[in-house]
């Protein structure tokens, strides 16, 4: 088992571009609910299935498998709701911190989440100047959520 | 991936007892919607994951994952339904087929399904003798739902 402690922000600009290369990610969510989650992910050629319980206090628990990756279509295919989330995951190293900035796709195109994962709850870090306000306790932001009302969908992004 | 396909039984008697020796299984579930189950069992000293799809026409999609039982452990006490489906499983090797007698215990007290998996959907098969009424398309007795329904608190148990 591990544990998942993370803060999430939007971004001000483009400066996290130049800073780490991005990888495809494509996910999708066979359960959402009562806080737990039940994720398929392919990562490149490989598939992942990842159950997650219930957010407290930037604290979640998070058991992860590696799954072959035929496993993970299948699933991805029969079994979990649409849309799918699309994303390209850039991985920065800033200090002793790594920073996961996620730029979206499909439905949530538009959206872009920094994302730092802790030691601890309250550990304090340093925030690069191209970090925006802090969204960790907006649920709106959760993968899970982003699959159920994307990004695009929202009532301030319909045009 | 696999398919699981498969016919449940009641039993009339207790001629199946000195068939075969029985195994404990533990289980819970995660979740259990849209016809999709993703439970976690442990089995003697050994845990493991399962996501299955609808079922249609006695064929159900399922994919099995061994992870550790620490893993499995603590995803029950801390993700899965109350209660748990907690059963003696008998395996019983007749001819070409195995049958499991699954001797419930805890809130499903008093129930035993008689299971066999098939090759095919039209498969033949011989019945043994101690079998009684087929229940392969009564949704109440599927494990999931006798975790949310069991067996004690149907009304024609109830004392």
């Amino acid at each position: 088992m591990g544990i998942e402690i993370e803060r999430k922000f939007l971004v001000k600009d483009d400066r996290w571009r130049s800073l780490g290369v991005g990888i495809l990610y494509c996910q999708g969510y066979i359960s959402s609910e009562k806080g737990r989650t039940v994720r398929v992910r392919i990562i490149g050629n490989q598939g992942y299935l990842t159950i997650k319980g219930p957010v407290s206090s930037r604290v979640r628990s998070e058991f992860e498998y590696v799954i072959p990756v035929e496993d993970a279509k299948e699933m991805l295919e029969t079994l979990c709701d649409r849309p799918f989330i699309e994303k390209k995951r850039h991985k920065i190293s800033l200090g002793d911190l790594i920073w996961e900035v996620d730029e979206f796709f499909g439905d949530n195109q538009g959206l872009i989440l920094a994302e730092v994962e802790l030691k601890d709850p309250n550990q304090m870090i340093e925030i690069p100047d191209w970090i925006a306000e802090e969204v960790s306790h907006d649920a709106r932001y959760f993968n899970s959520n982003l699959a159920k009302n994307p990004y695009s969908q929202w009532e301030e992004n319909k045009t």
